[in-house]
Formats: C-alpha cells, structure tokens, sequence
C-alpha cells in the first residue's frame, strides 16, 4: 500500500474546483471579515483545514487543490497526518502545551528525550543543537553563536571581558559591540528580522525602510541547464563567484565573522550551487577562519531526497552551523563543535529557548520519514516528475527554461519568459486544482509534501499540460 | 471556593523539601545528562512539570516549591490548568499542531475566532493585532511597523517607492535602509535579538560580542520610596529623564524614529514609571512624531492588578504599540491605528505569521482571567501580601530596601545590601520551600501566577522571614 493511502484512505482522487475565480466567493467574504482584525491580503483563499487532507488543501468554498506548494514549503507530511495527530494528542504534548517552560533556567524531564529525537537526524556530522522559533530566529541565533565563537578565538576562550567591553557594549560601542560582518549572496533570503534581513536579498519589499547592518553581498552563482551538458561554463561561473567571495571576505571594510548560503536559494528563485562551489567556501572559511553556516530552512527535510540538500555536497571538514525551520515546524541550529558552546551561561538565552511542542512535532516528523522510506520515496517521485517535466519541456521549450532540480527529489523549479507568464501560469494552474508557488520573478517553484506520489504527478502534468497549453 | 482550591483540587498545602541542597542529586544527575545536547548551566533544577500543580513546581528529586518566578514571569494561571488541558486538547488545537498554517497567504477559517479572543484583552484604545513568537520578536516587528510608518509619513502613504530607494536598499545603504533609531532606556530589557539586542541595556552579558545598532538610551527615572512621601523628588527625577529624552530625540546623530519602554523595567530591576512619566513621554513623542512603543512582555496579563500594567497611567492619546509575550504565551504587538498598516503588502510579512496553536492558548488564559475575576484577586493579594512585607521591613529595615510594588498587584519587589546578600536569600528561600527570581544586582522580584491566594502569602511570607533571619 503507497504511504499515502496508508496515511490517507479519505485523500480525494482527484482536484476539484468549484468556483469559476479564485479566490471564490464565500472565500472573499471570509477575508474581508478577517480584514478587518489582520492584514488579510497575501491571502490565496481561505483555508479549511478540517476538511484538507493529506496533499490535498481545501478551501471556504469547497475548491480542492492538489497542493505543491504546501505552506511555503511548511508541510512535511501531508495534512491532517494521523502520526502527528496522535503525537498532538500525546500527555507530553499537553504539558508542553499549558506548562510552557523557561527550558534554560526549568528544563523539563521530558526535554532531553524530546531533543535526542531531533538530534537522530542532525547532518552529518553535526551532534548538538540550538532550538530557536522560526527560520529568522534560528538564524540570528546561529549568528550570535558566530560572533561569539569569532570573537572567543581573538581574546581566548576562557579570557575574560575587559573593563572596556563590558563598559563599551552598554552603548552600543566597541570594543564590546564589535562591528563584525556576516557575508551572505545576492538573491539569498534567510528571514526578515534586523540581522537575518541585513543577509537577506532577494526583493527590495522585504527590506524597505529598515535599518540594517553594512554586510556584504557576493554572487551566488548562475548556471547552465542541464547541468550535464555545461559543466565547463558552470565550473568558470563557480570560480568567478569564488573570487568574489573572497575578495570580500579580505577587503570588506568590517572583518567577515560568518559566511552564510543557502545550498538552493529558494525564494530567490531556485538557484542551485555545485558540490564544487560548496566545497570551495568550506576551503575559503576554512583559510580565513570565518563561521561557515548553511541555511537548510527551506532545503531542508527531505524534499531533495536527502534529509537535508547540503548533504549532497559531501562537505568536509563538515560545515559549522546548520539551520532549520520549516517542515521540521520547529527552529533552531545543529553544529558539531562544543567551541560554539559559548564561554558562559546565559550569553546564548531567552526565557524560553524554544518550543518543545514543536520539537515534538519536528521529532515525529523525522521519524515517519525514516520509517517509511519517504527519501527513497521523494528520490523515485521526483524522477518521474522531473522526466515528465522535460517531456514537456520539449514540446513547449519556452514555457519550461532552465528546468531545474534534477536528481534533487521533488525540489523543481524552472522559467517562464516574463513575469506575466508566469503568474498567469500560476493562475491558471489554481484553476485547474493545482497550488502552485512562484518564486524570484519568473520561476514556478514545485514543494509537495514527501507524501507526493507518482499518481499525484501524474494529475499536476496533466494540469500543468492544459494550463500551459491555454497560456 | 477559592479559585486555587477550584482549578487545583490537589494543589500540596505546603511546600516540602527533602534535599539538603539544589539541585538535588537526581536533578544533577538528569542536568548532566541533558548538557550533554543542551546548554543546561542556567538551570535551577530539573523540573518534573507532569507532577507541578497550581502554585507549585516539583524538581526530579521530588521537592515540592511554592513557585513565585513562575518560568521567569510566563505562567499565568499555575501549573497544569484544567481549563488550558481543554484548550489544548482541542480539535482546533490539533490542526493548529498539525497543520501549521502560513496565516498570511493561506489563513485558517479558525483564524478570525482565535484574534477575536485575543483582541477581546488588548489594551484600551487598540483594536489591531499582529502576531509574532517571543516578545524579542513581537518588539522587532513593532520597530518594522514603526520604520515604515515613520518613512510613510516623510514620503506620502501612497506614494511608490523611489528607483533609487529599490536599488540602495539590496545593498544595505540609504535611502532605501535608512538610518533610524529606536530610543530606549538604560537598564531596559526589550529581547536579545540584533534591534531588540540594540535596545536593550541591562547587563553587558546579554550582548558582548553582538554587532549593535548605533542606537540611544536614555535615563530611567530612579524613584525613592515609598513614592507617597517622596512626591517632590520623585517629580525632579522625571523631569531630569524627560530632558534627557527630548535632547536625545533632537540631537541624536540618527534620527529617532520610535521609542520603547517597559512600564515597570523588570530585568533591570523592577524600576517603575510614574503616569506623569508616561504621560509625558506621550506628549514629547506626539511633538517630535516619534512612534511610542509600550513593552508589556512581562508587566503584562493582569499581574499588576490591570491586564496591562500602563492602564495605571491612562495615556491620553494611546500609545501607538503596545508588544506582549510571556504570561501571554503568544507573542504580538496591539496598535489602533491603521495608518501602522504598511502599504503594501508582503512588507510586515513571514512564512508563519503566528503561532495559532499559542494563540488559542492566550485566548483562554484571558478569558478565564476574566471569568474568575483574577485582576480583582492579584489585587487584594498583592495588598495583603504588601502589607505582610512592610511588616518584615520594619524589623529588617536593611535586608528590605526600597520596597516597591505598592498597588500594583504582586508585581513586587526590594533590595538587599548586596549581590551576595540577595543571591544567599534567593538561596535560602529555595531551601525553605520557595522559588523566586532576583532582577539586577540588588532586586528580589515576585512574579508568581495570578492564582497566587492569601494562603500562599503567608506560606512565603513565613519562608522569607525565616531565611531573612538567618541571613
């Protein structure tokens, strides 16, 4: 039995939409209300999720979607998953629920079982985490971890703070506020707070009227597809970007404490860095002594058919910190070296040091993933997809540039030729029962849950095939 | 019924404890255990929360505590609630857990319902939430909604963003990320992120290392007490703060463009603001078109007597942010005018926008503050509990030093002579059966919950007189 007719006996067989615009009527009177108390206007439709199953997202007026956008890339498992039912249900749950600890200062029994369950699938080479509340969160967190350990190798690490520092920092002023820099690439999005926004850049709407911190941008490299047939272009392209990167990190006016990358840049427009690229900025970081940290929020959990994307690249030594959010519902950073464990208490802290019932969430999660082989899985359904895509690609060569993804499960992108096309692709495709996301300016981002099956493929090309056929 | 006795039937009637030191052995023994994945130095002991109840928390070794820190001011109603286990056993509850929804572009029909309950508790004169994680959290994105309204005002509400603007801003330089300032106070704890970090100013430790915003921070009035006798100098030292302010928001090398302050600094040192401070912040922040921003992350939910602690000050216009967190357990920011709505979408914008299933949590914790009449209760117990420690202070004049919290509920707190003496009575209190947390060098705080009776006081007040005695 597929896992999700296991998971999902009621999952429909089939989209269905009922209303000739989206979002539809009984939707819109939804929001408006909702209006009137959130900033109700991103909105697709409104959302039942009582009635959403498995990879099935359902709305206020009854249109059923085929969903491969899941939640921005949020949903693991399918909707309304019955293993996170019963562990929703289970007493730990409830205690995490009303009986929120302060985890540093009131650790919980439950914590440590909790935390090794997530630390089962840490990346390799990574043994201790971090637990934040959200993509942002965790990498700001993973920042001030850096800074820390940056600074702990300047002054020693059991070396005390001077009288200086600790006078300086309650102004805001060096040496105890260093000015230090976090290098990260243009068209990376890593969060939208102070510090994870300064990284960030991908649109100027995320990052209007803020301050932010003056860190450098390099260039994330812009291959060829397919891959196969321009290695030589890409390679050229990799080093070029290389150069840049280090030029930066040794001429940037503010020393380069971290370097921080996504290995596919997702809301950038799923951009995908080599095995090669990857390995190069462990050398660089390695030379320069800067902290190498891998944003795995959106790559992560096994849409690529690796637990997380960046394993695919093999990194050694391996990289230093590793974020996560997402489909793990829960935040936070591993790492492997206790160096990152700062000096002190309470340097790395908040009053709750993260959500344990998320953790138990994200636990669960990783281990219906091993359970039922949904790797293997997202491997075999994303090489059917991808293979039925470049069929596409072949009778409608304009509509499918830079077809993206292969070999990376069912993490597949590609280009329209304008903006225009491609929202309308977007539309079209709500149309005919498949949500679908974009992302960057041209490009349709495909991010089912890993209990996409080859039936369900089978219904998005199907869709995908009028729509573009009507574009 | 008492309202304890009702929620907590088996609530113990005293505490006990059986280890002659904490933590105990298998507190120790579990706390190694736990930093071996976790950073467990900060923990007082390991909490069995399956066994806390009410008013009391129970460590691995079966000591039984009078809780008056409640998880660092964060647990409102006591341990294991009834009326949370049915909120969390909800089935809106389960698909909030299960299928964590990204509110903004795919909001849950239980959506409306759940802000409608939290909206029922904002603060007179807001109407508007919008939802974050952690109270660092909820005052970043309320220093986005201040940034953008502040640049809306300079360049028209409506008018588009320049091409100068979208481009400087990928680079992080002005003007598209202009260089703004939020003012804040010495002493203020606002959150431990990078703008959140900037603001705060209570121990170097929070923030060695960090790259800081460039950012002021004014002076905090120090009051004598009691305030009814010292009206006159208590009145000098506002009017010296407010100078600072103004001179601060006219001089400051980066324009400022919002404010922050904690009605009563609680990390700091629980240092109280009078209404005529607040009043007059009002006023000086209208005159120079600064947002003003009330931090209600700990002062907030009800245990100063008012849900919100800056109720006492009734300021006349309200104040343009009010953020909450903790006894809240949901995080956000309160606002009432719509002109803090960006506009354009996607500007205050993330992939969760909330925490739902934290959200139904808060609903029911007001809800069941207001059904239970527990404002009118944390007031006459925090009066007579007032009353028991003047009493103590009039016998021990110097372990009792500025003695504060008169009228404002159970949010309490005095000073010691030394840091030694406060952290040996911290020390000694736990000995004796009760949990309590110290603020700045000097400061005892009490923050229990808000089912915290007459019968709990005088098993503290008894407690504290004992270890005060062997002090």
């Amino acid at each position: 039995m597929s896992i999700a007719a296991k998971y999902y006996p009621s999952e429909p067989a089939s989209p269905s939409v009922v209303t000739t615009s989206i979002p539809g009527p009984k939707s819109q009177e939804e929001l408006a209300k909702l209006g009137k108390v959130f900033d109700a206007r991103p909105a697709y439709f409104m959302t039942d999720y009582e009635k959403s199953v498995g990879n099935y997202i359902v709305d206020a007026d009854g249109n059923t979607y085929l969903d491969l956008y899941a939640q921005i890339a949020s949903i693991a498992l399918g909707y309304n998953n019955p293993a996170l039912i019963k562990a929703a249900q289970s007493p730990e749950m409830v205690r995490a629920l009303v009986d929120r600890p302060a985890l540093g200062n009131f650790p919980s029994k439950d914590l440590a079982p909790i935390l090794e369950k997530i630390l089962k699938f840490a990346p390799k080479g990574q043994d201790h985490v971090w637990s934040g509340l959200s993509g942002a969160d965790a990498n700001e967190l993973a920042f001030k971890a850096a800074f820390i350990y940056y600074r702990s190798k300047q002054r020693g690490y059991d070396t005390e703070f001077s009288t200086e520092e600790n006078q300086s920092v309650m102004k805001n002023a060096e040496p105890g506020s260093p000015h230090l820099a976090v290098l990260s690439f243009k068209k990376a999005f890593h969060g939208r707070l102070f510090a994870s926004g300064s990284v960030t850049c991908s649109k100027p709407i995320h990052k209007l009227d803020f301050p932010a911190f003056q860190w450098p941008h390099a260039e994330y490299p812009s291959y060829k597809f397919p891959l196969a047939e321009n290695e030589d272009a890409n390679r050229a392209e990799d080093d070029r970007c290389l150069k840049i990167v280090e030029d930066l990190i040794t001429s940037w006016s503010i020393p380069v404490a971290a370097l921080i990358i996504e290995p596919i840049q997702s809301e950038g427009g799923d951009n995908h860095a080599s095995k090669y690229f990857l390995q190069s900025l462990r050398d660089l970081t390695s030379k320069h002594g800067v902290v190498y940290i891998i944003d795995e929020v959106q790559t992560g959990v096994g849409a690529t058919g690796k637990f997380w994307c960046h394993e695919w690249a093999d990194i050694q030594p391996p990289v230093d910190l590793v974020t996560f959010s997402k489909k793990f519902q829960s935040a936070g950073y591993f790492f492997h070296d206790p160096k990152f464990i700062p000096n002190k208490p309470y340097r790395q802290f908040n009053t709750w040091c993260g959500e344990p019932a998320r953790m138990i969430i994200a636990g669960a999660i990783g281990q219906e993933i091993v359970d039922n082989k949904l790797l293997e899985q997202c491997t075999r359904v994303g090489d059917y997809l991808f293979s039925k895509l470049e069929a596409l690609q072949s009778k409608y060569p304009e509509k499918f540039q830079r077809l993206r993804g292969q070999n990376r499960g069912t993490f597949i992108a590609w280009d329209l030729p304008s903006p225009a096309e491609r929202d309308a692709l977007l539309k079209s495709l709500k149309l005919h029962g498949c949500n679908v996301g974009g992302c960057a300016e041209l490009s349709v981002r495909l991010r089912p849950t890993l209990t996409f099956e080859e039936k369900h493929a089978d219904i998005f090309v199907d869709a995908l095939s009028k729509a573009v056929s009507e574009l």
